[in-house]
């Protein structure tokens, strides 16, 4: 006898359980929902989760998620193709849209450099950010990991690869969260703020 | 343009989201990380999610859910076929299995009386019910429902509904919960637990 009564059941729990975020309880919880939807509903989700692992493709140029070989943003003629923002994943390249405020292009690594958990540069996609800096026609590579060890690690590395090209490498400014109070800030991220402190009429721009 | 560059992640998020507890972030997130998986662990839960709805089948005595027309519980010789434990859901019946505390048979109602949700008795497995009782065999049927004002309505209703047979009506006790300081219990299960108190020699059978 199965867990739940039922293994069509159990192996719908188990399924849903390998989600990050998702306990045992949580899976029963979703599948007992399904179960009180209509047929067409379960449909929809089960269809959707199969098209989507099967039916997806990755940009060509940018590696980022596409319907087309190349996607809407690299194809997009309004977009400025001289500066290329690089960023760890396609989750990254959404915050930095949402943002509004930056027009060019990017370029998805698929990860940051961490041996701990194996990942050498030889599995991110650095070497295709070199071709495409190297194709000519860029001005400047914006380096948006995160400010952990493995991203300054990572943008070291990219830093040094595309040294002998002319590019000027930017990363984005660190400093003190807009709507934090300076009290609970961290000594580092203090630090740095008063040293690339920032004329005062900058910080109207945005 | 959808709102994630690419209609299968669009189609995907949507129908996660519309899970309960799911917001449009966390399906992001559970998105974004079946597109790390292989194929296989996307298929598996596609698939496990349809055949799920499109095979489960309902116990034909007590509606649990069941891989048979009869429910390995019903259909269990070594179980008291003269007790009925009546529960709203599939979940409660677990639940009660869990405690390994009852060994006889269920009934599944489908759901308890609400008026302001619009659940009448007719949609409710309650005839059914009267009918395994009107079969005879049955010395006693255990009301397992929530003690709110719905559940206490669907006693009461069942209760009427069985007062022509032979067969005793009991519910859950109601009491001070194991583990409980008394100085937090409310003052209507304190006060029941009053009235109900047991001789002290039956508090050792769990």
């Amino acid at each position: 006898m199965s867990q739940y009564s039922s293994s069509l059941l159990d192996s719908a729990v188990n399924e849903f359980a390998k989600l990050p975020g998702i306990g045992r309880k949580t899976a029963l919880r979703l599948v007992l929902h399904l179960l009180r939807q209509d047929t067409e509903t379960a449909n929809a989700l089960g269809n959707a989760i199969i098209d989507l692992r099967n039916g997806v493709k990755y940009c060509k140029v940018c590696h980022n998620i596409s319907e087309n070989d190349v996607c809407e943003i690299c194809s997009n003629s309004n977009r400025d193709a001289s500066v290329i923002c690089v960023t760890e994943s396609i989750k990254d390249v959404m915050a930095i849209e949402n943002t509004q405020q930056f027009n060019g292009l990017y370029h998805v690594l698929g990860g940051i450099i961490s041996p701990m958990d194996g990942i050498s540069p030889g599995d991110l996609e650095i070497d295709s950010l070199v071709d495409r800096v190297a194709a000519g026609g860029i001005s400047e590579v914006i380096l948006a990991l995160s400010t952990t060890m493995e991203g300054d690690t990572t943008n070291f590395y990219i830093f040094r690869k595309l040294a002998p090209f002319n590019v000027k490498v930017s990363v984005l400014s660190r400093g003190v969260s807009i709507g934090d109070e300076l009290e609970y800030t961290d000594e580092v991220t203090l630090g740095r703020s008063i040293l690339n402190r920032t004329p005062f009429s900058d910080s109207f721009k945005i």
